[in-house]
């Protein structure tokens, strides 16, 4: 007998050689069904293998990550095996569990589509049913080459080369399936209980473009049917939000191979979506006593030699260019220049706080292949801010931050979901951290103090403040129940130190100002971005391209219509159209209502006659006939109140 | 005896022999006195040169950029003469006329300030009531050579040297001064009436600062002392209207060597203007039908190609960044990027006029030492638009861009000094242009029907079309009599072609549509500079970085202040400031006018008593007690029409 330790300081005796399944069992419950595989002492296992030695064992079940790994990953040899049966000449290479599922990929002679999934699907529904079991085989270098060479599988056989120094090589066999495998797998086949092939994409082996280009099949698996289901609801929800897909479809933005990858073009109804929301909070941080500037795109990297990005930053930036005797860079922040703006003058302490804030143009080199849409690109106009304190102002500035932040995001935008963490330094690992005890105590306090001032719910994290100060990251709950970091708060104890900031305080003498960097929309790029994806592009009216759509019935309404347009517009509706083609009323409907267009007028003979218009909400459907002063200033009244 | 041909076909018999400068006495009138020097069959002559055949002959008065100029050069020649008197190891190195007045370069081992130029203009004063006739020596180069090797005047035997192929060379002589010029000169030093030496400056020997470091002196002369009192008027004009030095006293913008030259910051007074005036053109455009967008800062080297700006232009523009394996480059100018919007769609006739509008950044090399302030920068905003049209809209788009420019420059600024240019193509050269006969008939043909049908004073000018269009240019008289061009209208009938552009005509078939470049304001920053300049930082209301200054007697009215102050701003007034400092009230007057605030409030007790408002303009002065409600409507008044 001996001891196993168990989670919750639980231990129980076994017999040596029980198998993990079995102590699962043992444990009572429905565990033994749900488990996916073991950590024993830290490693992860088969749920089959046998206890050898007083050990720790920690069940893994679909909840957990590594246990879902190790569902999807058995799910992609059931692929696998599929595959070869119905194509013999398959050959196959990798095929591990990823972020959402897994995916196989083969060399074959065959092109396999979409179309052929059903087929495919069918083969692995037989080996799920026939459960076999998955099996370990421990075996040598040499004999793994035979196994492999009589199956004609090449890339098992360069995948075994690289093992060669290992001491055991680990094959898997479940059927007449051979796969050289050393992750953790289900019990057997059968515990797969749904699943589905999703998509298909070439694939370079080893994903080098010199090697050959595989089929990689792309699948997902679930423990159960209703599972599987509301991943595919929220696969197609996804699409339904894509934010590409939403742009392209309402023509707000485009990309060209002449411009470049990750810099978008704003089209005229992108433009108009972007342009209402950088005045909008221009306006409110003027409004907050914010001094907005324009500083230029450019500066010379010595700036950033100061500033210290160059050392840290340098790769995620554009290439040099010389230009005379100066180097130029696009930047990749505005944070230096707007310290050079504070260095401007001689500052006094009854001139803090001083807020400088900018619609910010930053460069920054992303990946060709990282780039995506509006939410990761090249060039961004970020709505930036810097804020110049005392010491002790760091609460009630910092509070001043947050109440914008939730104005904006909770009040304006209907966001209702934050995660607010305070994160603060490790104080046993104080080397880590910029040297300043007495600021990164009063600082972190201070944080606290203005948190539960304003009854936030928050929770603090240790050792996640950045090096340069503690800061205040604010997660939002995406439609698509992603984790959001948009807006921050962070303090800097490091660049008013590297760019030499004083302030004379009241004492008279010279002292150093804090630094709070913020961001409240992000850029303003990644929140439109954020924004269709989080309405399927039915902005609110403040924000929509086009707020009302005039349809008039036929040609006898024009004037109607046309006089109706000019009403609204003077009423101070500024975005509003008549759509006077020569097509019928359902096709006119149909069109807006894929535009998105928040409200249609739609006017008919009744219309004319009652003396009221037809309100048509893209989103509710018919509103029935309405007075027209009462329909402008509901208007009115959403766009103002931002609804 | 000869003929000499004048001018107005005028012919007159002289003696052989006789100067030029009797023969302007012979003509009568004022002439003698005021001629400066002539040409001879197109060749530019001292007046005292004899005439020698049968020639033609225009006499150059002070009137004439080449009269003024040899006015100029032999001011410059008294000012070496006094130099060297008073200075006797004085080395004279060149001595031009320039665009104002002239200068002399020294080399000397005493330094010369600008209280030394009183002491050098009482010489010259007494140089010209010596009144020493200017004479030609005609002579070989080695005498040349020995006469300045007497005077130990080694940068005029350097210039010498370069002449030494020359079959005689020219030296000057009036009194005890001898230089080495070859160019017109006056009859004697009595004729310099009037003089002012200006500055001092330090500038290499032929510009090279491989070279000895010169002491460059500057000065200017007239015939009549009144033009050199109005001249220095005008200089002291120049430096109030100095867009540098307003934008540095207010405030507005700044340049650090961090950020490198050309690329200024705009500081949150600036910022302001900017942002007011952008925005003020962005929604007169959007009224207008234009529709903005965004597009990105950068492109690849290959737009550029497509374009034609990369063979044309590349030297004006930033270096290549190699960024993976696209080519990017900072972009001159935002045409090729409007180009692919309008290519983006399928375009119908029924759709064009497309008016694609931008605040656009581009980058443009400039030289270092040309950059200037906010007039001449390497990053700039430039309120941009591209129409694109069938050929028969060219009249009416054309006639709107024309009424948007005069409602914006005329209405809105209240200029009204303009000089409108219609450019047309020279039909003797047509292979100067693009070759599109029947294109350029019918718009030079709609651009003049449109000119004559708004009734605009214009003229024609033959051979001044851009090889790719007509145009009409609009020149603007500036305060300091410069002709500033800023507004344009240019057609072009070369891009549509290079990116193949098209919409489906009426007749099912696909043409090409015209593209018309046109810029109202031209870039933020050049307006910017322009507009401090004309109204010496006097900004018209809607404009000024702060509206209102509220003065407070003393603390006691520190609540009134505050109360006025949320009342103005919450009536609509939007920048609005109380000066609560504990300052005398004179001081804080004086500082809201060198702040060029266009109103202050002052509150006394009186105005506490009487309920009313005590006004001051800061151009006007004081405008006495006024009811609140009736200053705040004025302003409201003025904020509106943009007085």
């Amino acid at each position: 007998m001996i001891k196993v330790h168990l989670k919750n300081n639980n231990t129980k005796e076994v017999n040596l050689g029980t198998t993990l399944f079995d102590l699962a069992k043992n444990l009572g419950g429905s565990l033994y069904k749900d488990v996916c595989a073991a950590k024993v002492d830290g490693e992860l296992k088969d749920i089959k293998s046998p206890i050898e030695k007083e050990c720790s064992v920690e069940f893994l079940t679909f909840d957990s990550e590594e246990g879902r790994k190790t569902y999807w990953h058995t799910t992609a040899h059931i692929l696998a095996q599929a595959v070869c049966r119905l194509y013999p000449n398959a050959k196959y290479a990798i095929g591990p569990a990823i972020d959402e599922g897994f995916y196989y990929d083969f060399d074959m002679e065959e092109t396999i589509n979409e179309e052929d999934f059903e087929k495919i699907e069918a083969e692995m529904k037989k080996i799920i049913d026939e459960n076999f079991s998955v099996d370990i085989i421990r075996t040598t270098e040499k004999e793994a080459v035979d196994i492999m060479n009589k199956r004609n599988q090449p890339y098992k056989i360069e995948l075994i080369e690289k093992h060669k120094n290992d001491k055991s090589l680990i094959l898997r066999k479940q059927g007449e399936f051979i796969d050289l495998c050393g992750g953790s797998h289900m019990m057997s086949t059968g515990k797969i209980k749904a699943f589905k092939l999703l998509s298909r994409a070439g694939a370079y082996w080893k994903g080098d473009s010199k090697n050959k280009m595989l089929t990689r099949i792309y699948g997902i698996s679930f423990p159960k049917k209703s599972m599987l289901e509301e991943y595919l609801q929220v696969l197609q929800d996804r699409k339904l939000r894509d934010h590409r897909k939403i742009g392209k479809d309402l023509k707000l933005f485009m990309t060209h191979p002449l411009v470049g990858s990750g810099l978008p073009i704003y089209l005229p109804d992108g433009a108009t979506i972007r342009r209402n929301l950088e005045r909008y909070i221009q306006d409110k941080e003027i409004e907050l006593g914010y001094k907005h500037v324009y500083t230029p795109s450019v500066a010379t990297t010595d700036l950033y030699k100061i500033s210290g990005h160059w050392d840290h930053y340098k790769d995620d930036m554009f290439p040099v260019m010389k230009v005379d005797t100066e180097e130029f860079v696009l930047r990749p922040m505005n944070c230096p220049h707007h310290m050079l703006i504070y260095k401007s003058e001689l500052r006094s302490y009854r001139d803090l706080p001083i807020r400088i804030g900018e619609l910010a143009h930053d460069f920054r080199y992303e990946n060709s292949g990282a780039v995506c849409g509006l939410e990761r690109v090249r060039q961004m106009c970020q709505n930036d801010a810097h804020l110049f304190v005392r010491p002790e102002q760091i609460k009630e500035e910092v509070g001043n931050v947050l109440k914008l932040i939730f104005d904006v995001w909770k009040n304006d935008f209907g966001f209702d979901k934050f995660d607010i963490r305070l994160s603060l330094r490790d104080k046993e690992n104080k080397e880590k951290y910029i040297d300043n005890d007495e600021m990164w105590e009063t600082a972190e306090n201070q944080l606290r103090d203005i948190l539960q001032e304003l009854k936030i719910d928050f929770y603090e994290a240790k050792g996640e403040a950045a090096f340069y100060g503690p800061k205040i990251d604010i997660q939002i709950k995406s439609a698509l129940m992603h984790d959001v970091t948009i807006p921050t708060c962070q303090l800097d104890f490091a660049l008013p130190k590297r760019f030499d900031l004083k302030y004379v305080g009241k004492d008279g003498q010279e002292h150093m100002p804090i630094v709070i960097h913020r961001a409240v929309l992000g850029s303003s790029d990644r929140f439109i971005s954020f924004l269709l994806e989080e309405t399927k592009g039915n902005l609110p009216i403040w924000l929509a391209p086009e707020q009302v759509r005039i349809l008039p019935l036929n040609e006898s309404m024009t004037e109607f219509a046309e006089n109706l347009k000019k009403e609204m517009i003077s009423a101070g509706i500024q975005r509003v159209t008549a759509n006077l083609c020569n097509e019928k009323i359902g096709y006119k409907i149909r069109e807006a209502q894929l535009s998105k267009i928040p409200y249609m007028v739609i006017l008919g003979n009744k219309e004319l006659e009652s003396g009221k218009i037809s309100v048509r909400s893209c989103v509710k459907g018919d509103l029935g006939l309405m007075d027209k002063d009462e329909f402008i200033n509901m208007i009115l009244n959403d766009i103002k109140n931002k609804k």
